[in-house]
């Protein structure tokens, strides 16, 4: 029998502890995209507790203590007590075995804190205070200690297309900071034109790209100013969320008829909704390609599923899902698109659903060529990013592709805690390369295998946003 | 190598052994969804052979002796010699190891009748012999006498509003008898507006009520009544076969503008149709909330697909498959009209089609509130029910939410010979459990996970359905 | 730690092992379904270089080439030098560990050449010079020489029912020839009225039926000629691949307008084009009733989805994905409407989307009669046929029918190196019956579990076809 998450944690497999050990363990970290508040890594922020931390904004955590019957106030209340809230998160972890963040949690306790007793009810009480005295104390739980403790070579951010990213530009000017904090250009909200507060974002988009947006076409090219602005502050990646992919093609003429509808007030149509998109994620998928900036399509979640829940508390707050849409007609039809003029850019497809996993691999695939990996499977994502979840994202990337070429881990977290999360991937990577390799599925062949785990780790990653 | 089907049968480790037979095995049962017979249970029924107990109405075996070629004369003819129909039955077993008919056979053979012989053609007549002299002889093979070396604490059956329960009426009178036996509210008959009888059930209804039912609104009166009238019988649970959820708002006075079309003999549109069930649906949950009844959606089966079947022998005789329909989004929209109110009542979602998981357990996320695991993901259902089902059903559960609050097994049977299958489950269960401790995924404290495994196997479901 | 790919690859226990060695190794080959040319077959062809044999014409390896990142000139490029290529795909070949070409591969050089060596940038240049040398000198690596090598019984090609099979007339006419070399009725350009060379196929199915075709009505009639006329050839059984079932179901009447409509040069509707395509495929339906002859549906391809290159190369070039439609309703429909008048032929369905099995397997379920195994669930196809694919297939049908009753595998392949895959399959295939005795759920039996394996190797396939 094993320890509990001792130092082979999930590696089963002899291979597979050196393949950890020797190869995959001291990796950089390449974190190409997460949810980290530029400014709070710019001020080398410090958490005053261990709640502060923990449960301040992670909806994850607040899932499950509304799933063990914890009232809301000791989950999201502002004015609980920070002590009884962890007690009652401690007493929901413990209840919570079986599910990824009761082992994120741990990992977190050992390698932040060293702590590495079981947390539960009772011993909530000393691990508190042990937390709270290292916040305190240690500047290694700073951010900027942090980020030099866990090796993290670059963090890609999630950024507005009309935010200036000073925050950035702050970070970049300090001397010492020991890691690349890199913009990442999300324009949701330019191309959610269902939503209300669609033509107020635009006026905020005209701002920051310091001109008059009148149609469509001018959306497109206030996008591609800001793009631009962010190349210059060494984005490499941007990001999408959509339900599925968007295939209606209508002409420019149509598109700006469209958008004036909308600034009218006037409801659109569904269609009308998906050609407007696909118009302006088609231009922006060309200028991915232009200044080789990633692509990534985050598909199938389905937002905001409690209404009386988001009028409290609003987005984000433990209250999305995963939906189960057909992806595969429209996203072959926008992809096959940009393929008629060679403009598909270096792309990572991620779905919500599993489901999905067969036809974004098997799809990208007909997309691939000029480098290696160009498309990428991306790494499983939210409620699937759990051991079984990554092991069959893993093995599903592995069977219909190459596994060699993956660029591997993200946190997408909002956390400066969330960085054990790479080593429990790179525990399960190594895990099956060396279950591979312990039965006769592969060559023995440690320094072939170990730089493939190293290449999943950080180097395909690093080549692949830098290269 | 284990032996066949031995006291440790699915426990590969050690731990997995203990929490089995020093926690699980000998918690009580409490089948909160099946299908037997109330008349049945009141008479204490006695079987007079086995070929009457296994093949008298058992659609999964019936299915499987087709796949292996039997004559259907020897599936559900009425004039077969039993023993006939018997052999037909162990030679198809014999060919359908890997099938979870394989085990529940063998380990009712070990349980009712102490048989330890693999069933095949050449142990049949044997078998038949004994098992027959057994039920016979022996008064642990009444009903009465299954359910008292079960310990099953309670049985919940499948009943219509319009029934008097009478027999559950005569259980309850019974002073000596060892289970609750409670009725379960299944109005399906009041929602499928699109059915040819469905008039013809309306008038049943009302009947049943007390009451005229001339609108849509009358008929979701009477069934509160009708649900009341359950309530005071003891019902905890009710239940919807759906093919995906419904989600067409209309107001009362369009749904009762359709009620009325129907009622002229007007065919109704899809539309219609769900608008209809929308809104009664939609009733019954309100009150479902009220009177803290559990919700259970049964998803994603298509019946009666083959129609020259189906004039012969009618439904529920094995026609019936695995749906793959969309519900995230219907899904959603009425849990959300639900929960604007603060109504939505605990709810148990099956789907028969494993694609449906991650979307169940997400989206049920989104609800949790107020009491421990107040929405919960069926049990692997039907089709899905078999070790690698239930192993599925088990960690998409625990990866997603708190696997410790599940209500766990039920047997969905028209059987009494199916309790076996809650060992099965809990040796399934075990099983996970002790192979995370052993792999160091969790502590090894086996008060604690004996704990965990004893509340899912009985506890859970008495505290969710009693309170 | 076990050698690479020895003999003992992935069997697991010694009773799979034992299963394997001792009674599913040398049991013959029964391959139904594959692309082989038969006019290569009919010349016994001879490979030049290995380079020709492996990426003459093998779209899975030039997918993971550019993935890779190699250049098309070294995959599909006609000036490159074979070498050269042969390189390329060396170098990938090491990059793709975890993906089923790694083992494809290895095994063919095992079997076919006996070298055990793995390919890499590095073996390179020995083995292309040994695999060269052999394709000159060895007899046995003609296709006559691999077909007794491999024990090939019988093949399926897949043949348009307007070829006159005058190759398939030639091998039966050669006294040596040392398997079946049957065909295959694939009509699929009879149905795919929506294509430009519709019209175009007509005319030579028209011919090669002697017959005017002026009708869907005679469409039907010409191909129930030319599947009788392939019957008299041996012919076992037809194939279709289809996105998703079809069904809408119209009169005779109102399809022959449709096809008046189209091949006046109207466009059709997407209604239109499907009820023809019900039309004809109910019509060959009942003629594979009557000639008993297998009915293969391959669903869920969506085929072409890189503009650029289809222009390029043109089909089955590497560019084509999984679907993900929703099958349930129309297959139901479609074979429920055969089953009225009992003329649901034998079946089998394959899907390239996983997440269809569940329904495939419990909708056939609802067609078997008469005779054992007679609906089919496909072996794992494409995309899903790697060791992971093939065992979730393989369980699938177990845990919802008859393993004992599969037909098994078959290569699907445009190569006559591909004969290892069965051996894949089988080891695959025992690895799972030899878990389950060993870890006790079902009996040690090895005469017993020796003769389902040998079945699902060989004689279920014999049987199924030949009757």
């Amino acid at each position: 029998m094993k320890q509990f998450m001792d130092e082979n944690f999930l590696l089963k497999t002899k291979t597979a502890q050196i393949l950890y050990h020797d190869y995959a363990k001291d990796a950089m970290i390449y974190d190409y995209h997460c949810h980290l508040i530029p400014q709070e890594i710019a001020e080398n922020k410090r958490f005053t507790t261990i709640t502060d931390a923990w449960l301040g904004g992670d909806h994850y955590k607040w899932r499950v203590m509304r799933a063990n019957g914890v009232d809301e106030a000791l989950v999201t209340g502002k004015n609980a007590d920070p002590f009884d809230k962890f007690v009652a998160w401690a007493d929901t972890l413990e209840r919570a075995m079986g599910n990824p963040l009761y082992h994120w949690t741990h990992l977190e306790l050992q390698r932040y804190f060293s702590i590495t007793e079981p947390l539960n009810k009772r011993s909530a009480r000393a691990i508190y205070d042990e937390a709270n005295r290292q916040f305190k104390e240690s500047e290694a739980l700073s951010v900027k200690g942090i980020m030099k403790q866990f090796k993290v070579y670059a963090v890609g951010t999630t950024d507005d297309p009309a935010d200036d990213l000073a925050w950035h530009k702050n970070i970049a000017g300090q001397k010492d900071f020991p890691s690349k904090i890199i913009p990442s250009y999300r324009p949701d909200k330019a191309l959610n034109i269902e939503k209300d507060d669609f033509a107020a974002y635009i006026e905020k988009l005209a701002a920051s790209a310091q001109m008059d947006i009148a149609s469509a076409s001018d959306v497109v090219s206030a996008l591609i100013k800001r793009l631009e602005f962010f190349v210059s502050m060494g984005c490499k990646a941007s990001d999408h969320a959509l339900v599925s992919s968007v295939a209606v093609f209508k002409s420019e003429a149509e598109v700006n008829a469209i958008f004036a509808k909308k600034m009218e007030g006037t409801p659109l149509t569904e269609e009308e909704v998906e050609a407007y998109k696909t118009f302006v994620l088609t231009a922006l998928a060309r200028a991915y390609t232009k200044y080789d900036i990633a692509m990534q399509l985050h598909f199938a979640a389905i937002r905001d599923n409690n209404g009386r829940m988001f009028a409290a508390l609003g987005p984000d707050t433990g209250y999305d899902a995963t939906h189960d849409t057909n992806l595969a007609a429209k996203l072959s039809a926008f992809l096959n698109n940009l393929s008629l003029t060679g403009e598909v850019p270096k792309t990572i497809l991620y779905s919500l659903n599993p489901k999905d996993y067969y036809t974004l691999a098997t799809l990208m695939g007909c997309y691939q060529d000029g480098r290696p990996g160009k498309m990428q499977l991306g790494s499983a994502w939210w409620f699937a990013d759990h051991k079984d979840g990554m092991e069959e994202q893993i093995q599903l990337l592995a069977n219909t592709g190459l596994l060699s070429r993956f660029v591997g881990m993200l946190t997408d977290s909002r956390s400066f805690l969330s960085y054990p999360r790479h080593e429990y991937f790179r525990r399960i990577l190594c895990n099956i390369w060396g279950g591979w390799a312990e039965n006769g599925e592969i060559p023995y062949d440690l320094e072939l295998l170990g730089g493939f785990v190293r290449d999943i780790s950080f180097n395909n990653a690093k080549a692949y946003f830098e290269g």
